[in-house]
C-alpha cells in the first residue's frame, strides 16, 4: 500500500487530522472514529455519486451505522441556501437527531454546502470532509469555512464550521477532468506565493509531473498545501488578519466568477488570473520583481491556466464587485498583494491609480 | 431617573452586558458603545416600528452613523429561512460590509432571525439586542441561540451567536399586549421551577403586582431571570449538558406549537401547558411533592396562562412532534423534569408508562 500521511490541524478543542494518501475510501476506521452518534446523512452529487458513493456506503453498512444519501445537482450554480435547505430537508425527513454526522463527498461545492448544513442544523452538528477533487483536497476542505453563494456576491451567506476530520483520497483524482486538476493546481501555486519560496521553486520543477497525476508527486503538493493552510488558520481561525493572505487573486478571481455567472469560470481558474493581476499590481507598487511575475505567469500558463482577465470584463465591472466583496473595511479596498516571492499581506495602502492601471491592463489583456 | 441595572453575561471573549430600567433607549452611549464599523441594519416588525423604530434612529442619527432599517412582518410564521435571506438580500443591497452591525428591536422572533442573520452574513457579524417584550427580556435576548422554524420543527435551523449587548428597556412593556406579558411570565416563573425556590416564592407574593406592571416588580422579575440564565448559560454556553434544564415544559410545549401550527398558541403559552405536563410527570416519578404541582398550577393560573392542553391535541400527536425534538438522543426522548422546588434535570430515565399516563391526562383535560 502506498504511504500515506496525517496532518492535525490545531485549533484547541476543534482541532482535526487531515489524512491524505491512497486507498483511504477503503479504511473505515478513518471514517468511524469521527462519526458521531448513531445516524449519517451523506451528501455528494451527480457526478461523484456514481464513482464512490458506493465505497462509503459499503463501510457504513459494514458498521452497521443508519445512513441517508442525498445526491445533489453538480456545480457552483447549486452553492445555493435551496441546496443548503435540501439537506435539512432530508435530515429532518429522515429524523436525524442532533448527534447526527454528516459527511461531504464532493468537490468544494459539496464541501461548502454540506458543512453549512451542518453548521446550521439544530444549531451545529458534526461534519466530515471526504474531499474528491484536487482543489477542494488543498483549500476548501482545510479552515472550517462553510457557505453558500447569493446572486449578490460570492460566499455571502456561511458560518465557521470545523469538520471532525479530512480523509483526502488521491485515488478520487484519477476520475478528474483536467481542466479541474488545472484549477486545483491555482491554489497549490498560491500557497508556494504567499508563504513557501522553496515549495514554488519545487513546483516549477514538478509541475508536469503533477499534470500527469503522478502519485508521489500529487501527494507531496497536498501535503504542503494543507500544511501551509493549517499553518496559516491555526494562527486565525476566524480571519481578523493574517488569514487572509490565502485569497491572494482572489478579490480579483471573485470579481470575475461573479460577473461572468458562477460556474463559467472554475474558481481556480478565476484565482489564477486574479493572482496575475495581484502580481500586477505589487510589482507597479515596486514591491516585487519583474521577474516574480513573470514567474508567475509562466508557472500558471504551464498548468494550463488562464492568465488573462476575460474579455467581457472592464475596469467599471471590476470595481463594482469588488466593493461589495468582504475583504473590504469601511468602503475601502483591502487586497492581498505580494512583498516577494513567499510573503504576502493584507493591504489597502496601495496606489488607488496603480490599481486603476492593472484594472486597465487586464481590459487591454 | 428610574435606577438601572447591568448585569454581565460571562462567556469569555464573547461576554457581553445586558442593561436593565426605564428610559434606556434614549441613552445613545449604550448604543454606540456597542456598534462596530461606521454602518447599522436595525430590523424590527411592523407592530414595534410605529412604537420605538424613531427612538433608535434619532440615537443613530445624532452620532452620524449609516443605518438602514428593514419592517418585517409580525409573528412566529415569519421566523422562517425566507425571513433571514430578506435580511441579507436588504443587507448586501445596501452594501453592508462584514464590519456591520445588526440592531434586533422587537420580541424574540425578531431577535432569533435577526441573529441568525447576523450569524450567517459572511460568517458572522455584530449584533445588538432591544428586546421589547418581556418574555424576550428574559428569555430570547439573553445566551446567543439564535435561529429560525422549519416545518418540521421549531428553531430546527439556527446558531449559537452572542450579542455585544441587550438593551432591555422596560418602557416598551406599557405597550406589550396583556396576553404578551402573561406569555413573558411563563419563562419568568420557569426560573424559579428549574433553579430558585425563594424566587418562585416572592413570585407568588408578586404576581399580581406584576400584571399591573409595576415598575420596580418587573425590574426584579427580569433581573432575577436574566441573572438564572446567565449563570446556566456560562456554564454550558452550546448546551451540551446543564443549559437544557432551561427546557422545562418546552418539549411538551414545541409539541403544542407545531401541532396547532406556529403561531396559534404564544410560546410561553405552550411552556406553561408543558410545565403543567413536566410536573405532572414529576409528581407521578414521585419526585416531587403534589404541592409543587398544585403551586405551579396555580401561579401560571393566576398569571393568565393555560394550563390544558388543547383539546386538539392527543398522545399520539405528541408522541410523533417529540420525537423530532431537539432533545431527542437517538431515539430516547430526553424531559426536563423537576426534582424538587427550585432543581430541574435533563433525563430519559422515567417510566415510559408514566410519560403516557401524563399525556392521557393532559388528552383527558
Amino acid at each position: 500500500m502506498a504511504l500515506s500521511h496525517t496532518l492535525g490541524v490545531e485549533l484547541g478543542e476543534r482541532s482535526y487530522p487531515i489524512y491524505i494518501g491512497s486507498g483511504l475510501l477503503d479504511q473505515a476506521e478513518l471514517l468511524i472514529d469521527h462519526i458521531q452518534g448513531s445516524s449519517v446523512l451523506v451528501v455528494t452529487n451527480t457526478v461523484v455519486a456514481p464513482l464512490y458513493l458506493a465505497q462509503v456506503e459499503n463501510t457504513l453498512k459494514a458498521q452497521g451505522i443508519r445512513y441517508t444519501c442525498l445526491i445533489l445537482e453538480d456545480g457552483e450554480q447549486h452553492k445555493t441556501v435551496a441546496s443548503a435547505e435540501k439537506i435539512i430537508d432530508c435530515l429532518l425527513q429522515n429524523r436525524h437527531d442532533r448527534q447526527t454526522s454528516l459527511i461531504a463527498l464532493g468537490g468544494g461545492v459539496i464541501g461548502d454546502v454540506t458543512g453549512f448544513a451542518a453548521a446550521i442544523y439544530q444549531r451545529g452538528v458534526h461534519f466530515i470532509q471526504i474531499p474528491t477533487t484536487l482543489l477542494s483536497q488543498v483549500d476548501s476542505s482545510v479552515g472550517g469555512k462553510t457557505g453558500v453563494n447569493h446572486p449578490l456576491g460570492k460566499n455571502m451567506i456561511g458560518a465557521f464550521h470545523q469538520p471532525k476530520c479530512v480523509i483526502a483520497d488521491t485515488d478520487t483524482l484519477d476520475t478528474l477532468p483536467a481542466r479541474e486538476l488545472s484549477a486545483g493546481l491555482a491554489e497549490v501555486i498560491k500557497y508556494g506565493l504567499i508563504h513557501d519560496a522553496n515549495f514554488f521553486d519545487w513546483l516549477e520543477d514538478n509541475i508536469d509531473l503533477l499534470k500527469t497525476r503522478d502519485y508521489e508527486a500529487l501527494c507531496q503538493a497536498i501535503l504542503v498545501s494543507c500544511r501551509i493552510k493549517a499553518e496559516i488558520v491555526s494562527l486565525d481561525e476566524r480571519e481578523s488578519g493574517i488569514r487572509a493572505i490565502l485569497n491572494l487573486g482572489h478579490t480579483f478571481g471573485h470579481a470575475i466568477e461573479a460577473s461572468m455567472g458562477y460556474g463559467n469560470w472554475l474558481h481556480g481558474e478565476a484565482v489564477a488570473t486574479g493572482m496575475v493581476m495581484a502580481a500586477d499590481l505589487s510589482q507597479r507598487q515596486q514591491w516585487i520583481e519583474p521577474t516574480v511575475k513573470q514567474r508567475t505567469i509562466r508557472l500558471l500558463e504551464k498548468a494550463n491556466l488562464p492568465i488573462k482577465s476575460p474579455s467581457e470584463m472592464n475596469v467599471e465591472k471590476y470595481m463594482q464587485a469588488m466593493a461589495i466583496d468582504k475583504k473590504t473595511l469601511n468602503g475601502t479596498i483591502k487586497l492581498v498583494l505580494l512583498e516577494k516571492l513567499g510573503e504576502a499581506i493584507v493591504t489597502s495602502e496601495y496606489d488607488p491609480a496603480l490599481l486603476e492601471e492593472t484594472l486597465l491592463e487586464a481590459q487591454a489583456g
